[in-house]
């Protein structure tokens, strides 16, 4: 089993890196809080020996050598970084248990066959810069370095720049890595482990999901002076495809969400009906032909929604990844492993995204989850206890070490 | 009649101060460009040989000497900031009007009985700084100083820290100086003028206001995780909101309108339902009986609205004012002006708040109108024609003239 005391300590030490305002995190990937997480991390995979790669995105890979030079390395991946108002565990737990596993072979003396490689993927939040998960999609050959470095953030700071500013531009080609397994645990951001008083969630698919960034142009005008019939509304023509977004997802259930996280009004003046109002649709859903038909329909129905209103509309999917289903094999180690530790397990489908499902793409790959408390994620209250913190990583390392061979 | 020639150089000069993305202006109150207008206008007044005062507001009120030293002033007043991307005319028309008065005065070597007092009233807009009419607001005893200074920007700075910032505090006390007469001309920010073909509005009424600023409650949580019956979705009650005041406004067609500016998510990410949403409702009449009826029925429909979402919802009355009657005194000379000086005119009804309406509590006061180009205000491309400033201009001389007597 691994030292859960030292994992909990190594995750308390790093969210006093980027701390939030209510308890949880605000490490947003490529800030300055970044830099120094990132420093932290690296300077803990030294002290184990482990050397630390960099690729042009930024993402970094700590390596345990193995004992055959020929064997391609066992991936442990997820990410450092945290919504502007995260918590402290979404995508750092399972950074930090990688390590926590490697520390434990060192611990034991154990060699393995196969290297390990803990990962830290830049921006996987995507809070900055969408879409999320995105240094996992040029490695898997998605986007191109290209697309990724001249994603804007709201204040129109490019990606490229901030990593530039940073200092975390690697020399490595992204993607020019081979992976014999993947391997990403994650809190589950749900509600339903907690619920079924599981402590492994073993995932089995990971629902697709569209970013739908709408544009609205209306006429920009006196709030006042302005007669309701000469008004092109474009905040009116928002409410209602608010709306017709929630009606799109009940008309799917169960097994479909769809929401509005983020909305900017311009000149967003209480007296100037708005000129231009973007915000992002996020729908997803684990049935491919659910997701389809959820995106048609939305995009058709806001068309109808605007041109009554006169509102100039356009759309642009600013993120998207098809449903997953993660590697057969690997996903029995994970559930065998639970099973061997005596730890209750229940198949789940990971409603969040991750830079497992990139990783899917070009390796065998799966995941794990432990509960957390009340589903709360992407809130600075986001909780887990200590023990189910344990129980997933020692899920991790057995899994880990039964595909990295001794 | 005045020099339309020399008034049109006046607000292509003052518009160089300030100049906004597309055309119009983006001098808001008390940023560094609104202490670059303040300046050219006192050069100007200095120039004309007038006197500058300054209140705790700071407000500045330029004033032309009469002949008998027990006459109160007659007051020209209007503003010099804008919206964030505001037109060249709004406000400024009335303030540069107010000096080409005084300029023609001085031209013809007429003196007056009672002196004339150009007033530039801080924070006319409200876009920096909620409520609209801020300064003329304290003048009229209907807010403090206290509750001024303290009111914040977006940015979270405060009028009195900003207000001390670009060196604009006065000594006079708000509110001491008394007023024979007040007058306003502006541009109509509305289409009826130009529809029905009129150069002249006299303006008998201003419809009345109220400024609700919601704060919605939820539970900020990830989009894609978070199943649809486990949301508390304040965006998705803000949509509601929207739709609801719009069919209020309808309802109580024709005279009213409904409408939201601004909008602030929290904390506005793609993946994340707002944990808090922001926004300000705008309705408007010129009947108070509708203005009560839309205020109850918005805000109960609204709470009902939030209910059934189990959102938090709170309201801040951020802005008001009742219907305003203009005196009918001062009315009868604008049209008799306009008459005599052989322009077309009709009566409106002044759609925007002025700060006319807050002079109108503590003296006689009026306002008087030109039309603008498609009825568009609070809008870079706001336009209007020389012909048509000149106009107005010309009647505002008559009927001041007639005011502060020869
Ligand atoms: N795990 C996680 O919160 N990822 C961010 C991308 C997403 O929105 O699913
Ligand atoms: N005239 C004008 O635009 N005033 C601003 C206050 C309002 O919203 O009416």
């Amino acid at each position: 089993r691994i030292n859960g005391d030292r994992l909990w300590d190594m995750l308390m030490e790093m969210a006093k890196i980027g701390p939030g305002i209510a308890g949880g995190n605000n490490r947003q990937t490529l800030t300055d809080a970044d830099a120094e997480g990132r420093n932290l991390f690296k300077a803990w995979c030294e002290a184990e020996g482990m050397t630390i790669g960099v690729d042009k995105m930024g993402t970094m890979f700590a390596t345990r050598a193995g004992t055959d030079p020929q064997a391609l390395p066992v991936y442990i991946g997820s990410h450092l970084d945290t919504q502007p108002t995260g918590g402290k565990f979404d995508g750092v737990l399972g950074v930090l248990a990688g390590l926590e596993v490697v520390r434990s072979l060192n611990d034991l003396g154990i060699k393995t066959k196969h290297p390990i490689t803990v990962t830290n993927w830049t921006n996987e939040e995507g809070a900055r810069f969408a879409p999320a998960m995105l240094a996992s999609g040029v490695f898997a050959g998605v986007h191109s370095v290209d697309y990724a470095y001249s994603r804007k953030d709201p204040d129109g700071k490019s990606f490229g720049d901030e990593l530039t500013r940073i200092g975390w531009v690697g020399e490595e080609e992204v993607g020019a890595r081979k992976m014999h397994a993947y391997f990403e645990y994650h809190i589950e951001q749900g509600p339903i482990l907690e619920a079924e008083d599981k402590q492994i969630g073993v995932v089995t698919h990971c629902q697709g999901l569209w970013w739908l960034e709408f544009t609205l142009t209306g006429r920009e005008a006196h709030t006042g002076s302005t007669p309701m019939n000469l008004r092109v509304n474009a905040g009116l023509a928002m409410g209602r495809i608010f709306e017709m977004v929630q009606d799109v997802a009940m008309a799917e259930q169960p097994g479909a969400v769809g929401g509005v996280g983020q909305v900017f009004f311009s000149p967003n003046s209480r007296n100037v009906l708005p000129g231009k109002v973007v915000f992002t649709v996020d729908i997803r859903t684990p049935t491919q032909e659910k997701l389809d038909r959820m995106r048609a329909r939305i995009e058709s129905q806001a068309a109808k929604i605007c041109e009554d209103l006169s509102v100039g509309c356009s759309v642009e999917a600013v993120g998207h990844f098809d449903p997953i289903t993660f590697d057969p094999v690997l996903v029995g180690r994970v559930r065998d492993a639970a099973e061997r530790l005596g730890y209750s397990h229940m198949n789940v489908i990971s409603g969040a995204g991750h830079d497992a499902c990139w990783a899917a793409k070009v390796a065998p790959a799966t995941m794990i989850m432990c509960p957390c408390v009340g589903g709360l994620s992407h809130n600075e209250a986001e909780e887990i206890s200590k023990g189910w913190a344990a129980a997933g990583a020692d899920v991790l390392f057995h899994a880990v070490l039964e595909t990295a061979e001794i």
